[in-house]
């Protein structure tokens, strides 16, 4: 049974298992052949590459209709649209892939009006399934999860990054004054909140999965997650399993839910949680 | 066969099972009892002490004149000496332990003249056991491990605490100003690595377990681990392991190696790693 009328959801783990698969086989490899760099934190390995082309494959003869939005084929600048979509990560964490560090997975979301109506996050090195369908509840491989409940921030294990992808290039002397001013006042805004974080919550977490960060808060594991920079493919499917384990999201400025393209994300155990949080940490960072 | 004539090392691998075991169990339940909360940070249950109480009880069977230095039962300003000593945290990551985030560990260190002879760390959720003998290797699970062998600050993975078990006392208004200013100070001195860390290294990892955070530079999934604040029981047995998987290890003053008792502890995957580090991110941090 299935949310959508076209899409069955065992369907969509079967690609997660499948890409996991794929992972698994390559993560313990010694010598990992990383054909691409676009930064130090970005790494992009071939099978990146390859779980990609083989999910849109294998979705693509089924449904031909149907639109992407991936990572690692994306255009720059593509937006999702109403019509039915898929939005996919193939590996989520590549750092960590890289690294085996256990927390990698496959993001799979399928949205129509961008609303994700699935979303399914598979982390094959913990061998853990998260799933969501819309008004339909949320799993870990198979079993029913909600969010902590937690609702005071000083109670929060909270989970977050701090932008290194852009903000390592302060590092580079020969970094023009233009592009370094702007990058210059995000850090100062991270170490603001970093601050803020260092007082007033329960412990920070940062594992460098943004997808396995939001299904981490739908499960109870952490209280909340937020951060700036994500994109659409590496929270649509986590967000669909956060809302059905009745956790929320939202923004740096209380709009909710959460955007899809909106890349500064708040995903919360509880609606007071959520709020007190942005009040608390975020309510005087200057995002201008 | 073991390092030590006295202690064969399968004596301390079952140690480490057996506490593992109760570990695992516990570690599911929903309703974990919290009998203690030093403070928010520092979550002390029932099975931390029970698991602790079962390994003392066992190893004092075995050697009556054996010294112990461990985390629940140690005296105030304790130290270890030249005596025979077991160092024991029963669960380092005790917040970890709460959430189920994967990343809680048993610490025994067996040490004569205060160096750890061996080294046995053991996380019962992803059953991953570490264990290291002077002169005699590390491995993980049996098999042999060494450190990634990175040598470069800007392409180092790094992990690292903010250390909030003290600082959260900021958030106290009533907090005594002459308690307040040397947390200022410390909190100011964390912001200030925090930033450049944020613009030299590869990326930042919190994971909420010293112990676990010293094996994974050993086994090459982090590069760097660093913190103000942990304890002999948090980093005795790691840093046996991490020595002999080719690491290194010191304070952020350069003296090397690392002094049991010193809480300011930095281990690399290499020399020249830590030399750098030291230099990149540490050298102008103000500690007195």
């Amino acid at each position: 049974m299935s949310v959508d009328h076209e899409v069955p959801i065992e369907f969509v783990i079967e690609l997660a298992k499948q890409a996991g698969e794929m992972i698994h086989k390559q993560v313990y490899r010694r010598d990992k052949n990383i054909t691409s760099k676009i930064s130090l934190g970005d790494l992009v390995t071939e099978t990146d590459v390859a779980v990609e082309q083989t999910m849109m494959k294998a979705i693509r003869e089924r449904y031909p209709n149907h639109e992407f939005l991936c990572e690692e084929s994306a255009s720059k600048n593509q937006r999702v649209t109403d019509a039915p979509t898929w939005i996919i990560d193939p590996i989520d964490g590549t750092t960590n892939f890289v690294h085996t560090f256990p927390f990698c997975c496959i993001s799979i979301a399928f949205c129509r009006d961008k609303i994700p109506l699935i979303g399914v996050v598979f982390n094959p090195l913990l061998n853990e399934m998260f799933v969501g369908q819309k008004g339909m509840g949320a799993t870990l491989n198979g079993e029913p999860i909600k969010t902590s409940g937690v609702t005071d921030v000083s109670q929060s294990l909270v989970s977050t990054g701090f932008g290194m992808n852009t903000l390592r290039a302060l590092d580079n002397p020969k970094l023009d004054p233009e592009q370094r001013q702007p990058l210059l006042h995000r850090k100062a805004q991270i170490l603001k909140y970093t601050g803020k974080l260092i007082e007033k919550v329960h412990d920070i977490r940062r594992i460098g999965s943004a997808a396995l960060d939001i299904c981490h808060v739908a499960m109870g594991r952490n209280d909340v997650y937020f951060e700036m920079g994500p994109y659409e493919w590496d929270i649509a499917a986590g967000l669909c399993i956060l809302r059905e384990a009745g956790g929320v999201d939202g923004d740096f400025t209380l709009e909710q839910p959460c955007p899809l393209h909106n890349r500064r994300i708040v995903a919360a155990a509880t609606q007071q949680l959520y709020e007190s949080f942005v009040k608390d940490i975020l309510s005087d960072i200057d995002l201008a």
